[in-house]
Parts: structure tokens; sequence; C-alpha cells
């Protein structure tokens, strides 16, 4: 059992914390804070979680007293007081964008703004740095994004085999957030479709840092805004650096890649991954495996955003890092239909 | 052919009526106004409404010279500037709540300020007041869940039947205005379904007000947000006071009250409305008539609540009050699906 | 812990038994029977429901070896195999209509076929029947409609302070199964709303006997599909016998009757339930107490239908035959946003 | 002033040329046939379309007598009877894929039947076979993905600069037909994204008909269900065969090739295409041009998948056959929001 708090839990990824560790059966949440909603009870702004009797606290780090603390705070916000909470002896997972970056200038560069923490995070994918995440103290917990991507291309750049891979992926609109904007009002989104930074993403160095460790592959990332609540799904339109790969030998070299792996799930017969199976739960579905004849490999992953695209992610990451069950909390189904 | 004016065109119902009086064949838009959007052209605004040569311009009253101005100005700013768009010797149709009661009292009680002009408007539903429209030179403009209530319920308050009605309205989300606010984020909205002000909507008087004028009907009204873009769909749960009335006499009144009328269908053999049948179009569609085991008597009615709603029921009461076919510029029909 | 059968898995009651049960602490699905899709594994149907070893299996009664079995059958089927599913000496807990009724005239009358069995199940809504529920082998589980008017209007039905009740239901569209029809083609539901059998639905009588056995309330209903996956949100519009009862009054009745209660949450301060707070859970939610200036009282409830207003609700009952925690696999929370 | 019949009106491409043809000034609707609807009114199969008067017959083609015949007739159906329609004289519109294919093995090996009529169609794009559709008897008509792949990728292959495209499509589910199937059934589409055929939709070979005629270019296509009811976002991921194209010099080549076009609008300062923009309009919208630092260019179209990509395209193909000024009975906008 490890005392558990969420600093800045006004947000989605901070209510899908809450909503995970209520039910985690070795954690307990001690602690959320919040500047602006202090002394508030959490059902005022996530209406789902009622009779938790959790309340809002706006509490600095040193009054923390917890083994493990989620920073669900913003980029730039998060590299200011991480430092401040590791010093309370407390494990720390970030879901900023601020600790997933090996290249510091990668960042500064990406997010227009200058680093101040010289700490470095261990980039939370458990399917690539379980070991590392094992021994952490900090933990950069991955993009949304960026998560998807990766999971569907992986193992064919870790078997070098991958010469290009464009990212189209269309997510729900929880990803911009709990605040509303012209881009997340209902009637620009409902029965519509909206491209947005078509090339600029800032999800992409991310993806390019994670998956050109393995080899030299050429990443592209397009996101679609879509009339879903939550979810990514991403169609990988991947170019092979040889000819004569099949179809059967991709998907043989999926499956080998994840079989032990918890909440991954390789779909065979053809299936295609869709939102709803993995919606709500910290499931990623990875299908097609198709090839074109024009030499297209088609690989399609889907993700709930803020579960195995946050906060989900962020939960099996301190299961990783307490030696937990692995699955501990995290064990419920996509809610299909 | 008369010149129109557009004042405070950056809402939806500006971007309406700049849609549909574009391909009026009687009409010409002259004057656009926009305070914030001075200089800007309106497809930055309205992105489907391309190559119209249409820009924004701040402009005060009497800088505008156009037989018809259209004021889709908010409440409170209407009345204020109303006055002197009348100076210019326009007639102007108001799409506000400010020049729709016959009682100023109740204006400032439902909507919280004090009104400071005397001028009165003429109550812009032309299935009752046609009369009058063609004289007026002064236009309140039905309210859109009004729109959807009054028509469902006239025929039987004018039969003098109903003792009491309750409109269960179900709303889309363009109703909320075309700025982002908690309620119209799409999260909140997606998936979902959200009752608000349940006994307290402003609509209320506004119904009252034309089904109390010909029979003494007690009126409830509770709206409620559907994942829709466009459209009202009302359930009228009325209560009769006779016991002996049949559905067949029921539909036989409003068959013969909207015979007539250009813009209101009543659907036989039980069919029943639905918003996509009305979606875009000035239609309203009436129907059900169903008398249930306990005396309640259904009706229901489809309408959008941008056209039939608000600006489609302006250009009609352009079209009367300029003496043109009543059909000009809105024969366009649903858009189903 | 005990052995559980589920009787015709193929439909949407059917997955969510198996999403819910296969994280219950007390329970092991020993089988999941289905004639048409017999040696298929339970994902090709339940594509959220992968490597949990289930597959489908065409068995007849007495080929089932189970402490609870859960009729997930169409009513009709039912009446035909419950009485065989009772003989193998396991407890039956039947989700169709075929045992919910105390009358079977009433029973024949709406759904229109001659009832076959004589067994009599007990009400399975644990607020009013939790009793009869611990002593009972069978249990009518109640229709989803029926759920959320019921648990909206008991408190006061109870109390003698209600005269009539309507309850304006919007539905998602899951509550029509897993069958693609006509009306549950998306062109014909997506940004749409759908009135439909307005005063007819077989529902009614199931709310007009609960809520009937403790005053005489008269009871409308007419539900409504909405573009929505999940949930039943209810307006119940209801009109008192008496003049001087206050909102706060009635709020109170209600926190009075629920306050034990594990699944249903009374709202305070005005909030008024929205779908996205149940979604996927066991809860509902009850709020608004209103009462306008003709003296209509409004009251909502919301809940998904599949879960409280079907499997959950099941499972619930099966936790209280069975003795065991009333909330066990049964705690996640809602799935906002 | 021409003479219509729609063979095969019960479809949505059937609705949608009512919809538009009512309200053409030039063409008058004579007759409308469908076998399994003889005798019926159209609004029963159409709900918006009321009052027009119209009503589905079962004639053969002989016993029609049109200026212009549309077969909204499914592939397979047309090439049985295109040959007998313009036997009465008429000339005929067919938007089965019929007609569409220059190669006629190609068809037969995408849509796995042996084609029986060696009549030959005009492709029926506008944008490119304009002078031939003048003078065509019989024109196939494009399909809907093809028209929003093609529109945004033509210019570039026109200009013999681009390697490959991959087109990334998002599409209503109105594109699936007006019959339930169970990819249309609204729980498995709603909040949700499906990708479907990923490498082998029967719309590739047309797409790489048309680019492949201007240059060797190599067409990947990969189309999706999203929630949405119409309209079709194509994402087009270009591989230019040159280093130092810049996106202002691709901007001007499409806005050269669309400069006089009316129904494509190329949109300037990074606007970027969405749905909502197009819906229920003729309109297809072309914009992004950006180029990302692995050389990737990005091309994003919008259309109305029922109008421009099928019946509104059809109408325009009439208003040049007929001599008729292009826009006629086409100029509504796209129902923002």
């Amino acid at each position: 059992m490890v005392d558990v708090a969420i600093v800045g839990g006004s947000g989605y990824t901070g209510g899908e914390l809450i909503r995970i560790l209520l039910n985690h059966p070795e954690a307990e949440i001690v602690d959320i804070t919040s500047r602006k909603l202090d002394g508030q009870e959490v059902h005022k702004t996530h209406p789902h979680i009622r009779d938790s009797g959790l309340v809002f606290k706006n509490k600095s780090p040193d009054e923390l007293d917890a083994d493990i603390i989620f920073a669900a705070t913003p980029h730039g916000a998060s590299m200011k007081i991480v430092p401040d909470l590791l010093e309370t002896g407390a494990k720390v997972i970030d879901l900023s964008g601020d600790y997933r970056f090996t290249d510091i200038e990668v960042y500064e560069k990406w997010y227009g703004i200058k680093h101040t923490s010289d700490l470095k995070g261990v980039f939370g994918l458990p399917e690539i740095h379980r070991e590392e995440i094992k021994k952490a103290n900090l933990i950069g917990n991955p993009g949304c994004f960026v998560t998807g991507a990766i999971l569907s291309g992986y193992p064919l750049s870790k078997a070098g085999l991958a010469d290009r891979m464009i990212f189209d992926s269309k997510t729900g609109v929880s990803g911009a957030g709990i605040s509303p904007t012209t881009s997340t009002h209902y009637p620009n989104i409902g029965d519509n479709v909206n491209p947005y930074k078509p090339t600029a993403h800032r999800h992409t160095p991310e993806i390019q840092q994670e998956l050109g460790a393995f080899s030299d592959v050429k990443v592209s990332f397009t996101p679609h805004l879509v009339p879903v609540n939550r979810g990514i799904l991403t169609t990988n339109h991947c170019f092979l650096n040889k000819d004569d790969v099949t179809s059967e030998e991709i998907l043989e070299i999926y499956q080998k890649e994840y079989k032990d792996e918890p909440f991954v799930k390789v779909l065979e017969d053809g299936e295609i991954p869709r939102l709803s199976s993995v919606r709500g739960s910290n499931y990623a579905h990875i299908g097609c495996f198709e090839i074109d004849n024009t030499g297209r490999l088609v690989i399609v992953s889907a993700i709930d955003n803020l579960v195995k695209g946050a906060s989900g992610q962020a939960v099996h990451n301190m299961n990783i890092m307490c030696g937990f069950d692995e699955k501990a909390g995290l064990t419920m189904f996509g809610l299909h239909p």
C-alpha cells in the first residue's frame, strides 16, 4: 500500500487518476492539489466521482507527504515544481512534456520555452523502458498521440525494417483539455472532421526520438479532431526498406514483441482496431498489417488518450516502480458499445 | 429588390442571414456590421461562405442605407440601437428578445435588465401575426424554443381545448451561440444529454404570452442540450379541458389551422417529426397527436433553431413586409440525412 | 465464490455481464451460451473483451452447472427456458420482461403474446424489493426505462404526494439491441432526435405497476432516441396532490429514502444529472427538484441503460442473493468525459 | 427547361437528386422509379421532401420520356439498364461504378463481376473532363472518395511533380447507403472511428486511373468511417519527385488550375478545410499545402459525399451537357454549423 498525491487535479488527466486510483488495491490518495479549486469537493469538477470524500487543497510541495506523486500540471509548470516534489522523497510521475526529452534543445525548440531544470526523467513507456522505469525516481509520462504512434511502429523500427512512417491520427476532443476553446466548441466539432497542426504538432519529435532510437526511420505526423470524446486511432502508413517482407512476417514480429505485454493486444485474422474496444481502458489494440500493391504497409492502433495515453499509463508506471502486479487497478475492459 | 443590412453579423444568426440572403432573388446585402471584426472578410468567421465579397464593417446606424435592417445583436444591445436604425427610415427586424414582449415588466423580470425604449415591436410569428407583420416597421423576431413550442400548441389553445402544456425541448448546441463556454465544450456534450434551467428559462414567458392570448392555458417548459448541431425537437405533453376529444379531431384542428401556411407541415398517419427532416430549412414539422390512457395528448414539433427559429423566420418576415412571395429565398428542403 | 452461467450471451446485455463479471471478486463465468455463435470466441462479438478464454457454446439448460444463471434472452424466449434453468438448482436472474409482472394479463396485453409459465419472479429493483430479492430463486430484472423512471418517482409516490408523473426519457441507441435496423442506422440517428412509441411503449405498465403500488399516481411515458451510445436521462414532470410542498421538502424525502443505497446518488445544490457522469457505471444520479410557477415539479434521473438499467443491476441482484458485498464487481465510476 | 427522370430513387443519392432538382430553375422531374416502392409517396422514404407531389413508379426504360435520365442504381444493375435508357433518346448520367473505367478488366477485377455492356462513359469530373462532358451521351459519375482524392491531387500530378500520394480519408456514414448493416449500426459508429478495407477499397483504381493519366504517380488509399452523417475529408500525404519545391509554389499551382472552377475553392493563408463548410453543398474546399521536415507535403480536401461526391456533381454534369449555367440549382452554401 502506497500513499499517493496528485498535483494539479482539476483537469481531465487528474480526473482519470482519481477514477483509477480510487479502485486501486495498493494505493490510497492522500492529497489532491489545485490552487484555484482550493477547498472544493472533487465532484464539483469531476461529476462522476461522488462521495469520495476528496477535496482539492492548495498545498505547496513541502506540504505533501506521499510515496508517489503524480504531476498533472501543464508543461512549463511541471519543470518548476518537479524538483521540489522529488525533494520530499517521493517518486514522481510527470504527465507533462517537460521530462520526456533526451535532448533539451529539441524540447526548447518545439515548446518555445527555456527548460530550467537539469533533471532527467525516464520516458515512461513500459513496453520500451520497463527496466529503467523499475529503478526511476522521475518518469516523463508519454504524450497521448506519442503512445499510439510508437506502439504501432516500435517493433518494425526495432527490426530495422522501416524507412518511413506517416502517422495519420484521429483524436477525441478530451485531448484538448478541460478548458473550452473555439476549437472544442461543440458546433465546430459535431458532425465534422478538423485536421490541425498538420506538419508541426509538438508530439512529432517525441515519436521521432523513441522510434529513431532503434533505426533510421523518417517520421511524419498529422492529427485530426473527430467528433469523439476519448480515444486516438492512428493509421500508420509505413514504407519498408526491403521489398520481400510479407504481411505474415510483420504480424509475427508484432506478436513476438508484445506477447508478454499486459496491455498491448495484437489483433489477428485481419481484425482492425476501433476506438470503442479500448474506451476507458488501459489497453492498446494493434492490427491490420496489410500491404498494398504500391508497397505501403498499414498498421492501425487504438488507445484511450486519457488512459493508456495518460493517466492509466502513469498508474502502470507506478505499479512497475512499486513492484505491484502491473495490472493492479487497470483491469477494466473497454466500454463497447 | 431591396437593400438589406445586417447589424452584428459575427454570430450564428448573422451567418444564417448571409447564407440565406445571398441566394434570395429579391434582396441584396449592402452592409454587414461588426465592431470587433471590422475589415475582416466574412469567410474568416463563416467559413462556408467564400467568395461573397462581403466584409464586416464597423458602422454606426446613421451610416447605414438599407430598406430592411436585421439586428442580430444580443438582448440589451438591440434596445439601444434599434431606435436609431428605425430613424434611418429602414424597417427593422430584431432577432433579440428586446421587442417581443407586450408587457415590459415581464421582460424586465425575466431578463433582469431595465428596458430603455418604448417602441413596440410586432411579434414576428407569421402563423399568428401575419396581418400585423405586413404593416409593421419593427419586428421582434421570436426565440427559437418559442417558435417550436408555439407552433405545437397554438391551434389547440386557439380552439380553447387546452388546460396545460408541458414543453420538453431538446436543442442543438448552436442555440447557445458562437462563443465557447463550459456548457458547449465538446466533451461535456458529446454522447451526453444535459437538461438546464429546467423551470426558469427565459423563453417561458414568451410562450405563455402567445399561447395565453387565446385561452387560459398553463405553460411549463424545460430545455435539454443534446449532441446535435442544429434543431429543436419539442415534445408537447398537453392536458385538455374536455374528456371526449379524439386524436382525429386534434389532427383535423391542426390541419385546418395550418393548411395554407407555406412553412408548417402537419404530418399524418402517425408520422413523428425528427430533426433531420428540417435541418437547414425553414420548415416546421408537427405530428404525433396521440392520446394515452391517462388523457395526456402528445404533439411533437421539429424546427431548425437557426432557420425557422431565427434567421429563416426573419427573412420570412421580410418577405411579408415587402410583399414578396413568402417562400422567396426559403425554398431549400431539410438536409436529411 | 459462485459459478455463473450466461444464457444468450451474444447481445449487449450479455457483453456487459461478461465485462462486469470478469472483474467480479466472487464470481466465475463457467458457461456462456449462444446457439448461433457456438464455438466462437467471445471477442469476435464483443471486441473489447480479449484474451478471456471464453467461448460461446450451444448448450441446453440441463447441460449447465452453475450457482447463478443470467438469462439474457429476449422476452418470449425466456419464459420457455427459465423453468428448465431453475430445474438445474441454480438461482435465475432473467433480464427479459417475462417475469416482471405481477399481473400476467397486463404482460399479455402489452407484449401481445401468451404467457406459458406460472412461475413468479421477484421484481429485481433492490431499492424497493431488497428483502424479497434476498430470498428469491427467480428475479425479473427491470427494464432500462423502468429503472430510471421508478428511481426518479418512487420516494414521491411512497410519500403519497404525487398525482401524476410524465416521464420524458432520452435514451442511447444501445437500448435497441445489437441487431441493426432502420431506426438504429447511423444516418437516421446522428445529429438527430427521434421520439418513438410516444404513448404506447411497453415499459409503461412496468412503471405503473411499481409506482402505483404505493399510491394512486397516474403515469405517462414517452421515449426519445438521441445520438448517444448508452444512457437514459429521464425528465420526470410531476404534479403533486398538495399545494404547499417545497423543493426543500422534496429533496429531503429523496435524501432520506436513498441515504443507505449504494448506487443511488441524490444530487444537492440544484445539481442536475447528466449521462456522462454514470456512463459505464451502476450508479443512478437523481437531481433537480425544482418547482415552477404552475406547480410542476421536475426531477431528473440519469442511468447507464446497459448497467444500472440491465446487467449491472442483475449483478447487484446476484450480490444480494448470494450475501456478497452489494458493491462487489460494481465499484467502477462513470466514464466522464 | 429539360425533363428529367431518376431511375432508382429510393436511396440517398436518389433523395439528393430530388432535393436539388426540385429547386433547379431549368429542370423538371417527370419520373422517379423504384420497383419496391411503386406507388409510394416520396416523403415516406425521404421525409424531408414533403408536398412535392412526387410518387415512385415501377417503370421500365421504354416507359420513360425524359431529356436527361439519372441512373441511381447499384453497380451491376446499371450496366443492365443503361443501354435501354440510352435507347429512349435521353442522355444518361450513371451514378454507379459501371461506366467509370477506361479499362474494363480493371473494373472486372475490382468489382468481381463480368461487364456486359461495351458502351463507354465519359468520366464525369468536370474539372478534368469538361469538354468531353459537353458532348457526351453517357456519363460515369465519379465515386465519392474518388472526387475528394482526385481534386486534392490532380494539379500536382498534372504538373508532373508527384511521386506518390497516400489518401487517408474520413467519411460520413451516409456513404454506406440507406440500408442498415452491422457497420452502420449507431452503437458501432457513435463516439468511434472505424478504418475499413485499408488497402483494397474499390475506389482505389478509379483514383489511379485519373491521376495516373497525367504522370506516373503511385496511389494508396485508406478509408475510415467516422461519426458523421455526410462528408469526406481527405488528407493527401504527398511525396514529390523534386526536392526544391516550396509550399508557395504548390499553392500557386492549385490556384491557377482551379481559378475558373465554380465549385472548387482553394484556401489560402494556411486555412484547412473542414467538413462543416461544405455540408449539403456542391463545393470542394482544398487547403493546407504544408511541407514537413521529412519532405512530406500535406493537402486536405473536403466535400459532401452525397453532393459533390454524387448527386450534386451529377447535376453539374447535366448543366454542362445541357448548356445551362454550371451553377444552376447548385448555389446553396455549406451548412455550417
